[in-house]
């Protein structure tokens, strides 16, 4: 068995999520499942770096896959972009060491969030933003944003809670630009909750709106109450950027 | 009755192309020409620039049209944005002199054709872009577009031939630049004839593929002979990137 590492992009807009359901097939890691069992003949599991909701994007996604004999990479790659849809498309393929797992051994991931805040309209990348055009105050936000650098407990941050489960993490970078229309959220930790980038940017959206005070943060954080925090942002706008490996 | 400029981007896919047609709704003018009508509750006429075929996008089409009342740029934009479908949108709208005619007195265009050529695939922009995989030989392209600079008879570069209009056009620039997997032209020029873009680009193909050679230019435009000339590239790279009036 030969343990292999590939980067995927999607376009999230037309699936169900991440996750291989039993009921559907609608989903980005069946689809990557089914293409590499037709390519092997026999079934063959994916591991994803983690979970993308229904209607998240991804830029970086990374898989890891075993294949029973020694595919060379490059053929991998063609023959999955030759059977995948148009909306999932496989950036590389390598080799990695017998003991990889694309969630297991994930040190770090960058999402990033793009808002169109505008009046003006955007025909060419609106399935990808979401639409705001009440204007966000970006230095607020900017504001907001610092205060979560570092580790802190985000159970306020997270939509279903696991008893027993940590929800202690680490954020290494979270910054806030205007780019004309657009304003790009960046955001790197150790690994997210449920739902904890989505409400994160929900909860600087309403700094960035005025209803909300940056000043609140440290108590949210220390709370850790749900109902405190900020509104869930839809997901079209979500866009899992890259994942870090040692 | 006060006349109006207004810059408006579509993404072409869904449209017959510009030009209202009797048969058919489903044009990008008469879209426009519909919620202007609507806006003013009487027929109102709306002049593009130039027309673009099914398929084509823009950035920066430029439209005029006349209104009986003074209506505010600004409420002419939101209403406009408000009804027209989400792959159309209107950028400016500003009040022009009396004589402004958004064809008639255009002075230039410039054009961009993007083609993706790539082995790996490109989910969120393949929608606007020629997918070519063979790699393409940018520098011998831009040799080839520098000999289509300034002005000639682009007889051999035109789809459908009308007697006695002249075929001279003046090309101001035409480049080629790699963008890594994107391959990025843009020409502007005093005018072009039907198909003279995707002719001109499809030529510069050839070359970039090496199954012509750029030294043939000279001849091509000296004999005129649509036969002799390139392909017509598809559609769906094209986008009308801007025009300009003194």
């Amino acid at each position: 068995m030969a343990v292999y590492k590939a980067i995927v992009e999607y376009d999230g807009t037309r699936y169900r999520g991440w996750q291989n359901q039993k009921d559907t097939g609608n989903t980005i890691q069946g689809k990557l499942m089914a293409v590499l069992t037709r390519l092997a003949g026999q079934q063959v599991e994916v591991h994803g770096s983690g979970r993308t909701d229904a209607g998240v994007h991804a830029r970086g996604q990374v898989i890891s896959f075993s294949l029973e004999q020694g595919y060379e990479p490059e053929e991998i790659l063609h023959y999955m972009n030759h059977y995948l849809p148009d909306d999932i498309g496989v950036i590389s393929v390598e080799r990695a060491s017998g003991r990889f797992h694309a969630r297991l051994n994930a040190r770090a991931k960058t999402y990033v969030y793009r808002i169109w805040n505008s009046r003006l309209p955007n025909v060419f990348e609106r399935r990808w933003m979401y639409i705001l055009e009440e204007p966000l105050d970006v230095e607020a936000m900017q504001q907001a944003a610092d205060q979560f650098l570092g580790t802190h407990d985000f159970a306020a941050f997270c939509s279903v809670k696991k008893k027993k489960k940590s929800t202690v993490r680490t954020i290494y970078e979270f910054s806030v630009e205007r780019l004309g229309g657009e304003v790009r959220i960046r955001i790197t930790g150790d690994g997210f909750l449920y739902h904890m980038v989505r409400i994160l940017v929900g909860t600087l959206v309403e700094v960035g709106l005025k209803v909300r005070d940056s000043g609140g943060i440290p108590e949210l954080l220390d709370q850790g109450l749900r109902a405190d925090s900020g509104m869930t942002v839809p997901a079209k706008g979500l866009i899992l950027w890259e994942v870090y490996y040692r």
